[in-house]
């Protein structure tokens, strides 16, 4: 499925933030080649983590606010599936 | 700092497992500047999620066995320094 | 602020749920006091957490379908403070 | 198993912040069972969480530098198993 979404306005903000998450991760899987301290390791780790968990909730506030919002307006069996479908997204990332 | 670590013998497990994760963060880029759907966005966050948490309680695991034990038994401050550095790394990704 | 709520069909259910889990947290208590084996202790904590964001979830779910829905529906001012509402609460229960 | 472990001498520290949060999970079914706002009800959620995971992240930490430190110390399968069991306990809390 393509097509513009509820981030749609904001898609540069969010693949300039995944392109520097991508380069954490290889500085990650570098200091690891290079046998730097464990700990170190285990830090940038969170620090990406938590820079994932930023970007998921950015996009699930404007999934929100557009897809799930429009769904609701329109009513039907459309605004419980996007309904069930968030809260599921949801479950997932309070528990990963 | 740099040398032998407690995961120095699984170095190629880990640097490939981080490589794949660097794939799926810039895939993720990549379903973002093609506007997909929100929703398997955040799926792909949360696969990704718990891809970096297996890595870190791995490097965890060996460097509380190798590390830590090896401080541990030699005593001192080094080994408080050690623990209360461990115990600082699992809050962290306990809460991150 | 009282009144019908969303998880109001599911009162008892939640009710009867969080006593369970006042009763888990009574006995963690007793199990520090008789000095039990903190990995035991450890070992109940987590169940504790999960049971919480079981009810969590379940909250957060009726809320989007009733109280949130029927905001988006009027539209309006209300509609964009309960939605950021929601999305501060989601934020609140991944970091947690 | 009883008898002295690394919290003992925090005991009672522990066991009045367990009675604490035995409180508050009370408060969460009296809010549900008032029919209080949803959001405020998960807020209460999310601080107890928090709350339960400083006392697993301390009980956690006292574990590793006695219980764990000392079959470190002596070495041998004991140590191995101490080992293995905190790594399994922080993997539950990480992923809880």
């Amino acid at each position: 499925m393509t097509g513009a979404h509820g981030y749609s306005s904001q898609k540069d903000n969010y693949t300039k933030r995944l392109r520097r998450i991508e380069g954490q991760v290889r500085g990650i899987a570098k200091m690891i080649d290079e046998d730097k301290y464990c700990i170190d390791v285990l830090t940038q780790i969170s620090a990406v983590n938590s820079a994932l968990q930023s970007v998921a909730l950015g996009l699930l506030d404007e999934h929100l606010s557009h897809c799930v919002s429009h769904a609701v307006a329109e009513g039907g069996d459309e605004a419980d599936k996007k309904l069930a479908e968030a809260s599921a997204a949801i479950a997932r990332l309070v528990r990963s």
